[in-house]
């Protein structure tokens, strides 16, 4: 395997040390194979078969987006600032009725582009015709975990096909791509798919080991149906029904009572904040601070594009350090630096993956970003975590790396043909329009 | 004057009629001279002297920066995510009080950077030494409402002194640049001067018929000491004191009651909203929806670098777009072109400049940007205000013109020295915290 060496950068490791120093970083096949302060040793610079100098830039690990839809990006821009019902019966569905398999794969491809000019190495991806976004996975180089989401208000029948096509899609595609491709089983969420529903996804999930994501707790009204349907909240409706007992991975849940956030806690369950398509749609603000002091991994996801409307990362970083400061009074929650770990080291683990991505380190599969510091928001260059978070955005990312190999080089993609995949989408769009 | 032309653009105008199309522009001097949809006449093509091929470019206002401190560049970074006293005391103002003029000068340079690459045209500035900013607008070519930010916290003597100099600077300068430079008059705060002084501010804006701008109702804590100290809430304090009296511009207003939003939109007072900086300071946030439909002006602000911490406007934009629906649980509220307006034409208006800048019409002051929508996130082409807002930010500005010169042209500054600049802005900051 080919050993290369970074030489003369800054780098921001995120992990516990929360170290932030000037040295080199080796690379070996797929994975970090050592890094340290200063110059690099004598025994690394004779091994490396080449070595790149970092100066001026910011190595740090790839961001990890842990909730979205990317085939949506075809949708971006449609019905915006409008009332949510309105939005979805509207626009949104009868749009996406008319998704081929095609428009999922440009789409999503589209959104791999998006995402790795603006620094994610990793997504979660809940949608349908999942084997072509495995494709743009496979293609594009970006690490993944993907599931096919299931929505089960329709007949008994159906529900079992829809089922067995996200069994089959997870046991499938799981370990695909060198690995890179992990996938989960996805109920799309408790007022969608009946208890009796959800109860079968539990029971797949043990059966093949797949940990489960859903949507929970977006909006005030879908909580109050909850409990008329059910008679409980959806923490404890999900409880109940033993979701929990899987590793669970829930997007959005903005509206949460203190013995909810206890009982997340204490099941270990995962979040994926979504805090600009939060906003957008009008769901409210997720009661971050209380969870994080509660023990809960939170995370950071896009949401699809047509409710946000992009998939950079960044921006979610920075949208979650500052609008918890603003609605709690407390300008000292939620730090950069934790803002930082919400996008990369939280999301992996919210997903399985803390021993592989998320940090720099020794051993872990070589996800990292190259930020340049040579821009004016960087001047003077004080606290750098700072700068990433509150001055910094996604197009100051201008190399990426996945499993070793480099999928961004000086803003130019080096696995898509970003012209094509353009112009592709926006056929997709008209046809899908027309 | 020469006479030259863009066809084949997309443009956004942001006039009343708020029109959107392919066409051409013309322009004179430093002004617009004619626009329309379709290909360009034949009459304007014969006397052009230079035609630009607009094809795949989105033109609009320059940006209105209309609250800001650009010397601030210098303490980015500094003691952020901490308590907004603990900051003040213990890091902004030891540091402020080592500045010369040179600080000044470099770091207002390094805001002129920032500000032409975002896509700002026009700036509204309150500080100290502002001979020198007003140096750095000559040189950048920028337009700008440049004022001495009076602290009063000092004797009589000093008071006079502070007032005396801020006449001078507002007189002297008020006109310069060819024109470029207007000024306006600034007791800092109602809590940093005492109300025989604001009365002082009041006089002298009368006898010299200068605008006022100050800084009002940014913290609950301030307002609270406003009643303590002068049995009324800011605004009636200030309404008290005649400020109104003047075309007055009002920084943050944060925490304002229906009462005082009535007589603000009585008295036309415009406001400065300042999203970023009131969230990342935790002050909370303005209620702007209920400012506009009172029929307040509300334009946007980033307020200094050091609580922001960028100068890129965009961000502003798609924050006052997105927190307000998110903490109203209205998702209809600032529709993305309310937001494009609060940052160009609302801006203009709200400094006086309302027939100058801040949109794209026969007549007014050639001050406006081009976009490039070949970006992923404007893929696919729909509503193009809306990918402004949601999709896009500051760095898909490509170039931009001020009363008709050229400053960014492919995001390459054509009168500012980025390199130096950024060098003698890390060694002006080296020297302050030294």
């Amino acid at each position: 395997m080919t050993r290369w060496l970074i030489t003369n950068g800054t780098f921001l490791t995120m992990d516990d040390s929360n170290r932030q120093f000037k040295g080199w970083m080796a690379i070996e096949g797929t994975q970090i194979a050592a890094l340290g302060e200063g110059d690099a040793p004598h025994d690394e610079l004779a091994i490396a078969k080449e070595v790149i100098d970092g100066t001026g830039l910011l190595y740090l690990p790839g961001l990890v987006n842990t909730h979205g839809h990317s085939a949506m990006t075809l949708l971006r821009g449609i019905g915006g600032d409008r009332a949510l019902q309105d939005w979805l019966s509207n626009y949104m569905w009868p749009l996406e009725a008319k998704y081929t398999g095609d428009d999922v794969y440009w789409g999503s491809s589209l959104a791999a582009v998006e995402m790795i000019k603006s620094g994610t190495t990793t997504f979660v991806d809940m949608y349908d015709h999942m084997n072509r976004v495995a494709e743009v996975v496979d293609t594009s180089g970006l690490r993944a975990s993907l599931m096919r989401g299931v929505i089960g208000l329709c007949s008994e029948e159906q529900q079992k096909e829809k089922l067995a096509e996200a069994v089959r899609f997870a046991t499938e595609w799981r370990g695909a791509a060198n690995g890179r491709i992990q996938t989960m089983i996805s109920p799309h969420a408790p007022y969608t798919c009946p208890p009796e529903f959800i109860l079968k996804f539990v029971e797949v999930a043990h059966e093949f080991d797949l940990p489960i994501h859903t949507h929970m707790s977006e909006t005030i009204a879908e909580v109050e149906q909850n409990v008329r349907d059910y008679g409980s909240r959806p923490v404890e409706h999900l409880d109940r029904l033993g979701v929990f007992s899987r590793p669970t991975l829930l997007a959005h849940a903005v509206h949460l009572t203190d013995e909810e956030i206890a009982l997340l806690a204490e099941r270990k369950v995962a979040i994926s904040h979504n805090p600009v398509s939060n906003l957008k749609l009008a769901s409210g603000v997720a009661r971050v601070p209380d969870l994080l002091t509660a023990g809960v991994t939170v995370s950071l996801g896009t949401d699809g594009a047509a409710s946000n409307n992009n998939l950079n990362l960044f921006q979610e970083i920075t949208a979650a350090a500052l609008i918890h400061k603003g609605v709690s009074g407390d300008p000292t929650v939620i730090p950069a630096i934790e803002a930082l770990r919400m996008g990369t080291v939280y999301g992996a683990q919210s997903i399985g993956l803390g021993s592989v991505t998320g940090q720099l380190k020794a051993g872990m599969k070589a996800d990292f970003i190259a930020v340049t510091l040579n821009q004016p928001h960087f001047v003077p260059l004080t606290d750098l975590a700072s700068h990433l978070v509150y001055a910094s955005n996604g197009t100051d990312v201008v190399h990426v790396w996945v499993d070793g190999r480099q999928l961004l080089r000086n803003r130019e993609l080096l696995t898509l043909d970003e012209e094509r995949i353009k112009a592709e989408a926006q056929r997709g769009y008209e046809r899908i329009n027309g």
